[in-house]
């Protein structure tokens, strides 16, 4: 029996049957969680981490999608950790999917180096001081980086992966240079990048990023994705990735 | 009077009735020419250096469509350089366009630092050991590194030019993380790129990149230039970008 507080609703991701918790005053999954989960690839019986798993949208959407054999999502706030744990347990996958309440600064320490296959990270967006930071602390650390900072985050991935793993981002086009000097930093090798604008003839808001640690160099621009069609509604290619998502799950307002 | 010599055509580029004298076994330009000519901002009055001018294009369009005060366009090979300059006499552009037989590693030391306002560069697109080489060495070297190292580039242009000065370029969109590494070494801010494609739902070939010397860091992306139409046509936007200028002048065959 999974416990549900009070203003957690439960989401049928209708996938699979997944159901996830979310809560009305923490940060909800948008559609860039999604984005990621549908461009990263696991190998089967890989282990992968997710980096900052929020709600573990991530870990849920992967665990349908992929063969991984362990899916862990690492958390800093408890709270937030405490209900993506439930959502797991909601769906019964305590078997391929673990939360841990854990900073990912942390993540070296907790998984040794050359552990794991794959890292995947939906990261905070915004510098401390760049755009309005959200009043509600719970929500500020997912879209500010109050905690961690991009090139932390690249560093402890870098730490934990295999060589040959594959880190799994996705972020705002304006910090594109700096993940890649990160990623040039620590030996991550970018491979794939995908720019995503909202609208056909507007600029990229987000980019999607494939890194591989000691990787050759090789790096191969997809197609841009275009999310929305001219009139407001999402895109064809959007509805072939998620048409077995609920689209109205997605909380826009925390979405780019 | 201008000489032209055997296997040579006088091509119009229509626009402001500019005319470009062009070789059948040299290296003509191609759409990425014209787009870097349309991508580049030059200030009233500035000093436009073009690196690796070849037929001598961009300077021909830059001084159209701009009010720079002085371009010069360099090129290691003196056929090409002197067939450049005589396109400059051929329309009586000599007191705004300056064309010199020079490689561009020494243009630290022939133009002296901090003295330019704008670098225009359309470079070599492959590294030596990558893609087909053309037999042609006339060729080869405006397509291959042969000559010149991208950060060689980077270095020289970041040499000449004045804090702030803007250096544009276009290039492969695999050569990108490479791009950014030698700017970030010298000194060069990337501040605009913009990803073109072929077609729509095609990855890009190109992109064009604005870097600014010292500049603060913000990196923004504009919307994605797509080059053709479904139908094999021109797309509005290049339409609406090229206009005044005759298609057919373009070697499809030297363009991506």
């Amino acid at each position: 029996m999974v416990e549900i507080f009070e203003n957690e609703t439960i989401d049928d991701l209708q996938r699979k049957g997944l159901r996830i918790i979310q809560h009305q005053d923490y940060f909800k999954f948008g559609i860039d969680a999604v984005l990621l989960s549908h461009f990263a690839k696991v190998k089967k019986g890989g282990v992968v981490v997710d980096f900052g798993t929020g709600t573990g949208i991530l870990p849920l959407l992967l665990s349908a999608k992929t063969q991984a054999g362990r899916i862990i999502g690492i958390e800093i706030d408890p709270v937030m950790a405490d209900m993506a744990s439930r959502s797991v347990s909601l769906n019964a996958l305590e078997d391929r999917i673990t939360i841990e309440a854990l900073d990912i600064k942390e993540a070296g320490l907790r998984f040794g180096k050359n552990t794991v296959d794959t890292v995947v990270c939906n990261p905070p967006y915004f510098k401390v001081r760049e755009g309005l930071q959200n009043p509600n602390a719970n929500k500020a650390l997912a879209r500010h980086e109050v905690r961690i900072t991009l090139e932390e985050i690249v560093r402890q991935a870098s730490l934990v992966l295999k060589p040959g793993g594959n880190l799994y981002m996705i972020h705002r086009p304006g910090r594109l240079k700096e993940m890649i000097l990160h990623f040039n930093a620590h030996g991550i090798e970018p491979k794939e990048i995908q720019m995503i604008s909202p609208r056909r003839h507007k600029a990229p808001n987000l980019f999607l990023i494939r890194g591989n640690k000691g990787g050759s160099e090789e790096l191969r621009f997809l197609p841009e994705l275009v999310v929305y069609h001219e009139e407001g509604k999402f895109s064809k290619e959007i509805c072939d990735i998620y048409s077995e998502v609920k689209m109205d799950v997605f909380n826009s307002e925390e979405t780019l």
